[in-house]
């Protein structure tokens, strides 16, 4: 039905007769002539009719935006004085010979001149996904797929799936339950990831696996949440954390390369322990300059509580963020930072502005000077390095306060004063602690298939809270980009973790006893990393939403047909359903 | 951890020193050597311990099968008299210098051999999966996807995922359904196949769409069924029927040359009427050369009732399938195809065998010979071509029965006699009808979204029964590979089909009123199909079962733990969706 798709037109193309495809997006009449600007995925065209014609010029008269027309025509170069700059197909326009209507369109629910509702634009999704912007959106998706397929595909992964109806177990509490018919009273559940699969595909021997699949949390849905997303998940045998480093590091470098043209170089590491210190965050912006500078050796013997009470605490921590030039910070700029630690639990926060660094102590400004002695203020700004013109912002709690507020008003001063400096900053984040307590419990931080580094099942369980696990984060611009470990292949240590955990083992035969027992029968070391796709798209196409770049979202209104949360079932299964479930819940 | 696989050494490696990592697939001690034979996804390798290292020959002498191992050694040429040519590496073995053992196996649950029950298989599919015979065809699988991802990313289809969580509908009998905790009492359903997501994709514009995503039927597990299956689902933009069917045979074309190095050719094309007259069957398996050859006009005026009823009924049918050599079967044999067809509602199986056609009546051997006049029996021989040696088999009966019943005779009888000829035969079946009546009810032969032909809306709702549709089935030795069609893109037309249908067009408003609205704003002309990628696997590495082309399949026991079917749900979760579901159920 054509011989190109409109964007592609061009000089190359000038006295060749084309038949192209498209929606009108405007229509202009012009002394006689009247304009087209089709449009199709690859960009659009310029179409005229003229009156030498005036059979077909009378069906353009009759074309209203978006119909969905067939044109042939003869492209013409413009003349100098018509070409368009910002058009990809500016200097050529298309002369019509011939005109079809292949479908009209109705004026259209969506305004394109003005922003529409969010449920507006999921009402009507197929309107809006027309819009050029979304379209790139999702084709970029689709690059960045199958980039990430080549490459793997190529380094002897091999895709294979695993189910997305999997067996409900008890623990599952934040699980997607689909009653079995077949099995009356009982479920499947939708996997929030393929983890055990995959260990079990390495036990398989098959050495290399990868899926681009779909992975399930019943939450509640928020602006960066779905109820499903897609993960990148790999999982590779015979490979330590550096060597499953070293190959996602290249992939992510290749798929940078081929889609945006950037060089992201070599991936610094950096310790989970530093970049808790440094920057308040286990996922650090490195485009940000500002860093936490810890000074409470410094303030120890000063008599000011608010200082002194943290810094003789084992638990205690000030942190300093000298901000180059924020000398300039209004009162009210620094209330409001004030304000905003305090969400993070903060009481308070401490400034110092260095007017003067010269003038010494007088050339200090500060609500807190008068506590402090000169030799404890030098120490300071030696420690922080402040030059005039700089302020100093001091938060000083517990550790978990301080590191909390402080990263995320680093977070906001670097934005708020758009301090970023370089457009992608990746590096990978390791050396994790095993597990965190919580409520005196602890916790896997990654899961509790994490092996430990350089540790046996033995000290592990005498000293849990200080053993480092094999796992490592890729982060990229702040955001962690995916996540992954060496995982445990031996039975014994596996039980123990589950032991550090609070499941007994007999529970835990219950629950992973299918674990246990594969892990007895030759099981590989073995190691992977999951991606977060819609996170990966949004960050490389800077969309704001991760509803821009999925093409059926979820939303939290009842409104839109399909794309849409969920709906009434078919009353007569329901009831079926109902009956089970309760024969079911009387047995529990 | 290793330089290579196993299965990659060949006589290029004499003289390196490798590091190898995989299994113990036997071992053997001989005249004081130890001999391994080392196993990893690419296949098996020897290596050779000898007393020259006792140290390692030590460790050696504890492996048992399946003991996970690091191997480091010399890659030897094999003497001349040691050469293996039934193995890949059959040329070389490894003198062994290192040896670590990864991980110890405890004696397997499944004997290597003999046949395991497949409970057992399933059961322990992390060691059924080393299998090399399991691994290479999940391995031939990724190939599969990968070769097809590659030739419809290189030919501008966009890879675009659409919801596995989506809007249940009241009409869903056969769908899952996923009770929502943020939506108390509503339900999402799993799609039974993306079909309405992939046409709103094209009336977004994005033109060509492609996904290989799992679809879901809430159905008895049976041999060739899962509830979770994956489809290779594919869309287009401004095609028409002969488009999408050139375009989806050179993709077929090309996957069987690059991984089976097979020239399938240019398909055939056949209509749905043809293929019911001659094979009985919309899913025609050309490799087997017999015919259903029409009779009834021969026998219209002969006594004999059996014959002159279905000859004289309008709706009835008398189909003859000459074998070739079939004189030879014996009466048991006979009695045997008769029970065979009586499955499908036939109520004998008459013959005449052509022991020696010179002699003329003399020369034939059958029950029915003595009701049927000279000149018909004459007939019967020249229509069919029967030849000495030959046996001709009557189905007489109505069109239903008779199609059905030695459709199915035909493809018995070709399996059983071995009469099959080549290896791949593809084909087009193609002009459908568009309805098929059930109980004076009217059913879409596809899907109510498939365009007529040549037809008008008020054309079809005149004389719906007499209609073809748009549709193409691409059948493969026997089998449906893929179904598709044109869609209808205009609302009359999709109206008139719901109507047509059975459904009022208030019940099509709230049913598929997106549907009708998304048809109002210039859709494109638009096609598609979709393959069964299980069943392509299925075919193209001969595996008996679907089960035997997944990772991780579905089973009706409930032994098998992650690998199987659905388990106990969280019984706190379970009390709370009782109570949304009866009080929904009360609501209703």
């Amino acid at each position: 039905m054509r011989t190109d798709y409109c964007g592609n037109i061009s000089k190359d193309h000038v006295g060749q007769e084309v038949t192209l495809c498209g929606w009108v997006n405007r229509r202009r009449d012009l002394g006689g002539l009247i304009f087209i600007d089709l449009r199709d995925r690859e960009g659009m065209v310029q179409v005229v009719y003229d009156p030498d014609l005036p059979d077909v010029l009378e069906i353009a008269n009759t074309l209203r935006a978006e119909f969905c027309v067939q044109v042939t025509g003869k492209v013409n170069a413009r003349p100098e004085s018509q070409i368009n700059a910002d058009m990809k197909t500016g200097e050529i326009e298309i002369l019509g010979t011939d005109l079809k209507i292949l479908s009209k369109a109705a004026p259209l629910p969506l305004d394109s001149n003005q922003e529409n509702s969010e449920e507006q634009r999921l009402k009507y999704r197929y309107i809006d996904l027309r819009r050029p912007v979304m379209s790139e959106r999702l084709q970029f998706r689709a690059k960045v797929t199958s980039a990430v397929r080549r490459y793997l595909d190529d380094n002897g992964f091999l895709d294979i799936e695993t189910p997305i109806l999997t067996k409900a177990t008890p623990e599952g509490a934040r699980d997607y339950l689909v009653p079995s018919r077949t099995h009356k009273g009982e479920f499947f559940a939708l996997p929030q990831s393929p983890q055990l699969f995959k260990q079990l595909l390495m036990m398989s021997g098959l050495d290399r696996y990868y899926q681009i699949t779909k992975c399930f949390r019943d939450e509640d849905l928020r602006a960066d949440r779905q109820p499903e997303f897609t993960q990148i998940d790999l999982e590779t045998s015979f490979l330590d954390a550096d060597g499953v480093m070293a190959i996602t590091e290249d992939m992510i470098r290749t798929v940078f390369k081929s889609l945006l043209n950037v060089e992201l170089g070599d991936f610094p590491r950096m310790s989970y322990a530093e970049a808790m210190q440094r920057y308040g965050s286990d996922k650090p912006d490195l485009r940000n300059p500002l860093e936490l500078v810890d000074v409470a050796d410094i303030l120890k013997d000063v008599d000011f509580k608010v200082f002194a009470g943290p810094a003789n605490d084992p638990k205690g921590r000030i942190a300093a963020i000298r901000v180059p030039g924020g000398a300039s910070l209004s009162r009210k700029q620094i209330d409001e930072y004030t304000k905003f630690v305090g969400i993070y639990g903060a009481k308070g926060l401490a400034w110092v502005k260095v007017n003067d660094k010269a003038a010494g102590l007088d050339g200090l400004q500060s609500p807190i000077l008068k506590f402090l002695p000169e030799a404890e203020v030098n120490g300071l700004l030696d420690r922080t390095g402040a030059e005039t013109g700089d302020i100093l912002l001091f938060g000083a709690d517990n550790y978990t306060v301080v590191t909390e507020a402080m990263g995320a008003l680093r977070l906001k001063l670097g934005e708020d004063l758009e301090l970023l400096e370089g457009d992608w900053k990746p590096l990978w984040v390791v050396d994790f602690p095993m597990f965190e307590e919580i409520d005196g419990q602890l916790h896997a931080l990654h899961h509790p298939f994490t092996a430990a580094r350089d540790i046996t099942a033995e000290q592990l369980e005498a000293d849990p809270l200080n053993a480092l696990s094999n796992a490592y984060d890729m982060v990229l611009n702040g955001c962690e980009l995916g996540g992954g470990s060496v995982r445990i292949h031996e039975p014994e240590m596996q039980s123990a973790v589950f032991r550090i955990l609070g499941i007994s083992d007999e529970e835990a035969r219950v629950k992973f006893g299918f674990l246990l027992d594969a892990l007895k029968y030759g099981p590989p070391p073995h190691a992977g990393l999951a991606f977060g796709l819609d996170r990966m798209v949004m960050l490389m196409t800077g969309a704001d939403s991760i509803r821009d770049v999925m093409a059926f979202p979820k939303t939290t209104t009842a409104a839109c047909p399909l794309t849409d949360a969920p709906g009434e079932a078919n009353p007569e299964q329901l009831k079926e359903l109902a009956i089970e479930i309760i024969k079911k819940a009387n047995d529990a």
